[in-house]
């Protein structure tokens, strides 16, 4: 079905990789190095080449085409918006921006009516961060070792993974372990003594820190990069509670998490927590124009009626991103993407994760719901050693053989495909996963 | 022509303003006191609102919409690319990236053969600091006090006007003043010894910083928003000697001068200077869809060939910007847009704002080249004392009356229409500006 078929290089994909190895340079990432693969179409589950090779999608491309490769509706109202008037200065008042925040904030939680938007992830959680500040009159914000918030200054400070490293030129940044029940920093055994330990953790951080300095706690509802670490019972309820406790602004980041990717519209829809500010990007209009924002809850609002708030980029608001949100939320409320999401991962992805992990020794642990999970590989299951960098090449490569596009990051493959991914299509990669990782773990353990 | 001619409401213009003011959280402002101008179309130097209220732009909304509104070349290249791939993930090859970076690149000076593509100013502004950073193994940045580079964390405390203030998060970061001939901060009489003498400050701040801790000097070309501060001679030619004394790296930001608004490709091609990195956004596509980028000179971008680049974004040569950037910078050639905009400049604009200089009290200085004009208001020619913001409110209010849609920045008023100006649009525009300026001086003088 996906296999790629052609060994013919159409001269289109001969000049894409040409050029891009000439003239364009890459995320994080040594240039000489890079294979690139190259894509020029794609529908739904699908991408391919100009040379005929087909792949199905289980990476969303970065997590983000939650509604599927080329949504006919979502294509259809960014070239309407093309013909109509491509670009307007913020300031400015527009309808379909008007439209696109209101369909943003008809999935928050009640006591959210406004929102800034930014060009993705990054710059939303840059300009929480700043509401947070300003609001709270105070400087830190605590977030997890492990996660991911975006590349600029404020943003990969904020960020806990190595990405943060060699970019640590903003103060006021304080990182915690979160909870990670297959991995405990807490020695705990079970997930709600996980959770509650890291409370603790979490809370004796803040106080040391002196707990009137804390402005936010910013946190990936469910961190995604970092692993799909869903948070155990408790855990996020009780952050809420250890925010009210000391004044702090609570941030839920959700760029990766959010708008059906867990089978819910936001990923905190799951759990019982109300925060402060929902950071998006990625999901709400599936990046098929560069977007992303902040939900703004009406106290920290109002902070800024009479009060100037100092951030703002060319591009807020911009009207075809706009047009895409619309289009994008409307397509996946009318076609029940997001109910079809929870039903493929409750009935073909987790039971299929599932059988893979009783039968292959190379995966330590599954996890995740909806369209959003992680299959971790390990080089022997009691001490959970992770597998080497290697070993996932070598996964990777051998999906791509097989026609499948995987995603992985560190020791895990995340099955991420399209919201719309069809129980077939859904099984289809599940198998093809399994057959790799079948062929991989009787090769290297 | 252009004067609003309906005074009857559209609903989509009412609908526009009430969702705007219910949900749209706005930039750099209080949001209680907003009266955002509401717009639905535009063609070429013309917007217009849905109830038939028309405007002449001489703002190119945030100067960005170099080529104009709806350009049909530029507008027929987005919805193409929006039926055939609309976002693939950065890691892949695109031949649509690779054609944009080489189109990108043909304005480049010698010696640059890659880009990284960003999805505006501030963040192309963050990673060429990460570059310099890393390739020099330094810490600080020097830029100018009369500067704006961007919202996000290292290009806000870039940045150098009072946007920086309240965001001051980010360290390794010093500000010199710059030249600016009317407003001498070095007791000069001539625009050289204005350059002379900002050279010595410059080079006696970075050696009392210590030259071997700073990585970059960061400037705009032509500092945009602090009142198109056109360099006197000499000036860039001497910060090049002086980065290269210290083996500092050289970064101009071009978000807003480059890519015609100057009357050439890019604002430097005016000057004998070649940076170590050119920074660029707006003009590049015009905004049409939200892009940015660094161009990246031989021997920085030889530093990530084996070294890991920290940085990167989802949306980082996002496939529907890519082929904005290539219809738009093919379209601006063929069409001849860069020269007719140095044309529009020396024939009509400058002699216009000359006039107007000679004529209205007001005016205490006009300057610029190409359609980057700044108009500088003060309330006594000789002490040179600002108009207060009370005065460029009704400026603009007065000019919106008549049909033109100006920019303002503090005392100022820019003239920067589109490149596309036609010279009676650019001389109506004026004639406008100028009876609006009489009226005013007649009353506030
Ligand atoms: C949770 C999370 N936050 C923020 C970001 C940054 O988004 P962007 O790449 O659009 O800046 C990402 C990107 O992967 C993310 O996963
Ligand atoms: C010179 C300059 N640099 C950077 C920026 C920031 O660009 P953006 O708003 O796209 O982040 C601007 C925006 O006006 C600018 O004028």
């Amino acid at each position: 079905m996906s296999v790629p078929t052609s060994t013919t290089i159409h001269p289109d994909d001969a000049a894409a990789v040409r050029l891009d190895r000439e003239h364009v340079f890459h995320s994080w990432s040594a240039q000489a190095a890079l294979d690139p693969l190259v894509l020029a179409g794609g529908s739904g589950s699908h991408v391919w080449d100009a040379s005929g090779r087909r792949y199905l999608d289980f990476s969303s491309q970065l997590v983000n085409t939650n509604i599927g490769h080329q949504h006919p509706r979502v294509v259809e109202a960014i070239r309407a918006q093309a013909s109509t008037l491509t670009t307007i200065a913020p300031s400015t008042a527009a309808l379909v921006r008007g439209e696109a925040a209101e369909r943003v904030l008809a999935h928050a939680p009640a006591g959210f009516s406004k929102v800034f938007f930014t060009n993705g992830g990054a710059d939303a959680n840059e300009n929480a961060i700043r509401m947070a500040r300003l609001h709270t009159g105070r400087d830190k914000v605590v977030s997890h070792y492990r996660s991911y918030h975006g590349n600029t200054g404020a943003a990969v400070v904020a960020t806990g993974d190595w990405r943060r490293v060699p970019n640590e030129y903003a103060r006021g940044h304080v990182h915690v372990f979160g909870p990670y029940p297959y991995r405990s920093e807490f020695w705990s055994t079970t997930p709600e003594q996980e959770a509650e330990r890291a409370l603790h953790h979490l809370e004796r951080v803040i106080q040391s820190e002196g707990p009137t300095s804390v402005a936010a706690i910013l946190l990936e509802t469910i961190p995604g990069t970092a692993g799909v670490l869903v948070p155990p019972p408790g855990y996020l309820r009780g952050v809420r509670e250890i925010a009210d406790r000391y004044g702090i602004v609570l941030v839920l980041d959700e760029v990766m998490a959010g708008f059906g990717r867990t089978g819910r519209w936001l990923a905190l829809d799951g759990f019982d927590v109300v925060p402060d500010l929902i950071t998006f990007a990625k999901g709400v209009n599936s990046g098929y124009v560069p977007a992303g924002g902040v939900m703004i809850s009406d106290a920290i609002a109002r902070t800024f009626d009479v009060r100037v708030f100092p951030g703002g980029l060319t591009y807020s608001g911009h009207p075809l991103a706009m047009a895409a949100i619309v289009a994008t939320l409307d397509a996946m409320a009318h076609e029940g993407i997001v109910d079809h999401a929870a039903a493929v991962g409750r009935d073909v992805i987790g039971p299929g994760l599932a059988a893979l992990a009783a039968r292959n020794p190379l995966v330590g642990e599954v996890r995740g719901l909806g369209v959003f999970w992680a299959v971790e590989l390990v080089r022997d299951r009691a001490t959970r050693e992770p597998v080497d960098a290697s070993v996932i090449g070598r996964v990777r490569a051998e999906a791509l053989a097989r026609g499948l596009l995987p995603f992985t990051a560190d020791n895990r493959v995340h099955v991420v495909p399209p919201c719309v991914v069809t129980p077939d299509e859904a099984a289809h990669g599940l198998e093809i996963l399994g057959d790799v990782l079948d062929a991989v773990a009787a090769d290297v353990l």
